[in-house]
């Protein structure tokens, strides 16, 4: 199967926190591991400069033997987005339970594309 | 600006051409640059291992400065899906005129995800 496509927006996330990148990190890989997800090679990371108006952000990307995980901070707009596209059943990642925990104050917005639907 | 993710599943696509990783890589790499998309780092890769019922898939993962592009070959099921995030403005990808140029007969099927519209 294609599988699912979860797209997340998290809004009003305090700055410290999406500047920190090894909390980010952290917390992409905690998720490929509650969903006993296989991790293949090393995560990508990547650490923005700071901007004239903010903090830099971080991008980090798990290729996984189930598809794959993007993340991305952007501290100028308070927000986090996180993919993830799982080729495989299952039911949606707790996204509204487990971001305020990891994250602190926060609004979550998810999508969830089935990619095995018929246009 | 979050921006847009563009997510496109392609089918009846050539075995042959899915289990091509240069190809695909081709692929995304043309995709990057018509767009003029900045590149960090190497693109990540991984090809599959056959499976009993089929030839092996493709994963390649893009770190941009924009965000990313994730492309993923299913031979088994001869489809290709293909995202991309782009934190700026600008038009989609004319996926439906390019993908068969590159891949040869498909069928494609495009959404796009404003990730700037609130909830």
């Amino acid at each position: 199967m294609l599988g699912t496509l979860q797209i997340v927006e998290v809004r009003s996330v305090e700055i410290e926190v999406l500047a920190n990148g090894a909390r980010l990190r952290s917390l992409g890989d905690s998720i490929v591991a509650s969903l006993g997800l296989a991790v293949l090679g090393e995560p990508q990371w990547h650490a923005f400069p700071p901007r004239e108006d903010s903090v830099g952000g971080h991008t980090g990307l798990w290729l996984l033997a189930e598809s794959h995980l993007a993340l991305h901070s952007f501290p100028e707009l308070r927000a986090l987005t996180i993919d993830l596209h799982t080729c495989r059943g299952g039911r949606p990642f707790p996204w509204i339970d487990v971001l305020p925990r990891a994250l602190g104050p926060c609004t979550v917005h998810v999508r969830v594309v089935n990619r095995d639907e018929a246009p």
